[in-house]
């Protein structure tokens, strides 16, 4: 029986111990000895989702010490997050704004970021577009709906699919992870692709939230360099997660995207040593050649994501969640948010 | 007023808001508007344990393409945990086991590994030395104690230290840490230093639990490479985490330290473009020049934690779940067990 009921009441009902919950999760998604890389090699071809080259931002890096191109892609945050910013990066990239910027900062288990070293300095910062738009801090979570979060009460599972249904009547399945056992949101949840955490609000009725979310900083995730607030940042300076998700600055500072290809030729570099891992002298930078949206660069492969309304998707989240394949003796029974990665790969 | 309780009543107690726990944990450690690193460079000099040279790890790499030195130090894991495989590192150390071996792995966003790269090849593999334990799945975790979980129901803080007594009587101070909102255990803490998971489990009397604990896999952690299972490795293999928190190897892999200087050396390292990051060609691999435990490496400077018993620690730790200087516009209200790492810097 399906029964309507808050995420509040679901947060009483989840089992305590992991190792409990793996069997009630398993109901739903069959146990597999496969690993999650196996899963995804496995699945149809229907279960992927073309990605447009539109929504692509391709970075160019100097080629490394041994003369190797280094490409970076982005696959760029879609609605209903982080639009503002998201419209200033198109504009910068339209402009050729970042062409012989550079890499300034690589701080171990934190980030990469770049955008205009002088960018602090008036007399020899690059002009921005004329047209960016300022963003406000509100922008850094959304409204999702209002809408019914549709659990099934007597399982009560930590990891499953589900629906949530915007304004407009418009159904999307959705895949909560383990709404009780994040430590910095009420709830998580794989939405069309994208890791998000998400907070409830009651209505007038109390058969209705109103659900916002926001995107989460998992590994690889972009976001909007910015200056103290109430500054929001325009997109010029960006930055790449490369260690332990750095979950204390969701809703702090705007995510813009995510890297899906390339993510070593950040993640490898000789870290700064100057004070937040910022490059002391210029020569130690990475020259960026380009930047471009992805449909303004020509031979570009295509690319597609595991559509997480798939029953492939529940069953490489579970398998995150409870590794059977050989090499494991004890399955978790969970896996945070930002360790069940959305597979990306180049079309087939 | 202090009151027995289980850790599953706690989980109860626990509110489900993290925005409201925020407050919760403030009456505990006072609000500071200072920045964790501030915290830990105002921390007075007798809230910092020496870490005896003899448990640490020294591992000497070639020099870099610049012939810079590559030295990365790393804490051997104290008793309770992992001290089978810690012994046997031990006697590896003493027999130079790893001198001329190299690093064979990097895989990004997981972990570099290191040791004979000829393992696997009887006709070329290094010989281990004769006395190597073969230590247990068993020691993948360990018995804390049987003891009293104390905690202050009506502040039900998730952040907040407390004690634990061995069978021996003995207390320790640690610091529990949400115990409710790990994806991966009934709960995290740090003790002595170190980050760990606990569960807890009845005994005849229901005013007593048997905790059982064990290290997790956060960014920079150790760990013993093995064979399939039942195996559980010598030590001769060893990994260290370059990513995000892999905690579904917790319980599956044994955990013998964390590195506490030079990760760099290791995270920042050319991917490898074989199955699991293996490096394809010898050509690719850093050679390891030596592998010393501490207390034979001369002119080792002096290496100090900031205890996690101390006033210091707990501000530390709650200005991490709320970050309360000016950057921020929203405290988390919480923080998981790996983004809470405890301070580790050459003595002053």
């Amino acid at each position: 029986m399906r029964k309507l009921i808050t995420i509040a009441a679901l947060l009483a009902a989840t089992p305590a111990h992991p190792q409990a919950s793996a069997n009630v999760a398993a109901g739903r998604a069959q146990p597999s000895p496969l690993a999650p890389s196996e899963i995804v090699n496995a699945a149809p071809k229907d279960d992927w989702m073309a990605i447009p080259p539109s929504d692509l931002l391709v970075m160019d890096l100097a080629p490394d010490a041994k003369d190797k191109p280094r490409r970076v892609v982005i696959q760029l945050m879609p609605a209903p997050f982080s639009q503002g910013w998201v419209s200033n990066i198109r504009k910068l990239a339209a402009a050729k704004f970042w062409d012989g910027t550079s890499i300034n900062r690589v701080q171990d288990n934190y980030v990469v970021q770049w955008g205009d070293a002088n960018a602090e300095d008036k007399t020899k910062a690059r002009k921005l577009p004329g047209d960016l738009a300022v963003v406000l801090q509100a922008n850094y979570s959304s409204r999702l709906g209002k809408q019914e979060v549709v659990y099934s009460l007597q399982s009560a599972h930590p990891l499953g699919q589900d629906f949530i249904t915007d304004g407009a009547g418009s159904k999307t399945r959705w895949y909560p992870i383990h709404p009780s056992r994040d430590a910095y949101a009420e709830g998580t949840a794989i939405l069309a692709g994208w890791p998000i955490a998400v907070a409830p609000r009651a209505t007038a009725t109390d058969k209705e939230l109103e659900l916002s979310g926001w995107p989460v900083h998992c590994y690889g995730m972009v976001g909007v360099g910015r200056d103290m607030p109430p500054n929001t940042g325009t997109g010029a300076e960006l930055y790449a997660v490369i260690g332990h998700a750095p979950r204390h600055l969701d809703r702090n500072i705007a995510l813009v995207g995510r890297v899906i290809e390339g993510i070593e030729h950040l993640s490898s570099l000789p870290r700064g040593t100057g004070a937040l891992g910022f490059y002391e002298t210029p020569e130690e930078r990475t020259a960026i050649v380009s930047i471009r949206i992805g449909s303004e660069v020509s031979g570009l492969p295509a690319y597609e994501y595991l559509s997480t309304e798939s029953e492939s998707f529940a069953r490489y989240a579970d398998a995150h969640a409870n590794r059977r394949d050989a090499f494991f003796i004890r399955p978790a029974g969970g896996a945070d948010i930002c360790n069940i990665p959305v597979p990306v790969r180049r079309a087939k």
